[in-house]
């Protein structure tokens, strides 16, 4: 779909932090125009569909400074820079619920914004899961819980659940334990 | 959960555009650290599930400049200043696609991305769908895909649709029409 493309003609930088970069492209757009795209370059991230042994999803909840809000998440982080994304998911779930599991398989991924930013984020389901103690970054606070399927479900519906990739991830599990 | 809460200690403006504003929060975490926060605003979105009268979902193929390629969505758009969701949910669809709907349901809401971004995405089901002409912005350039809901699932299966939203339209559809 070549007849789409917007040609960069020129790239501003704008903002170079430790998580996202931050720039602006003058674009050829497919008429001739010029347009401008504000644009965030994000080094990814993984998600994990934690079911225990009991058969509980695993949440946590954490303070989301852009939301300026505490929200009820799957275990998710960045990846960091050469990381697999499979490693990433390992490190995640075990510094943040303390879980280690047998087998992480690789669900699917997705963009969650493609309209400003290029973040993906491979979500990953954890098989055989065994627990240790949580070892979060020091300047990383979370607290676990452990809901029902049916729980969690009524959580999406009430928005209590108000993640995207979080409600994504019920989901599946509705649609693959049914 | 207050006891999670970061403090903000100060707010450094990076940028204003005209989709996103950019700006580093330095805060105080719960253990009296001070970190900082790079944060993304955006004004909000939503996006629409239309199925037409023959049972197929309406996508729009766009080039994404954040990913630099064309990928498949449902159709979606900003939310303009002071716009009410649902408007921007009809004026979005009309643009993109010429479908009219006779109603237009909230399905839910969802963060895309909490970890860095605000934005907030409202998610509608379009009903009673009537056809007319697309009338795209000057500079946004789409095509149509309409598709039978099988089609979309083995789309999303192997990853064709590759956007959380539209992934999670899908999965909506599946769980709602069975």
């Amino acid at each position: 779909m070549t007849k789409f493309e917007e040609k960069t003609i020129a790239t501003e930088k704008i903002f170079e932090g430790k998580v996202i970069n931050v720039q602006v492209d003058t674009v050829k757009l497919p008429n001739g125009n010029e347009s401008k795209r504000e644009l965030v370059k994000h080094p990814g991230a993984v998600a994990v569909i934690a079911v225990t042994n009991d058969d509980k999803l695993v949440l946590v909840r954490q303070f989301r400074k852009p939301l300026e809000k505490t929200i009820l998440e799957i275990p998710a982080g960045k990846i960091d820079p050469g990381e697999e994304p499979i490693k990433t998911a390992a490190r995640e779930l075990k510094e943040e619920t303390g879980y280690e599991a047998a087998e992480l398989e690789l669900v699917t991924s997705f963009y969650t914004s493609p309209g400003f930013a290029d973040e993906i984020i491979y979500l990953y389901e954890a098989k055989g899961l065994t627990h240790g103690d949580a070892e979060p970054d020091e300047d990383e606070f979370v607290e676990i819980e452990e809901v029902t399927i049916e729980q969690a479900r009524s959580y999406v519906a009430d928005q209590t659940i108000h993640d995207a990739k979080t409600a994504y991830a019920v989901m599946y599990l509705q649609l693959n334990q049914a």
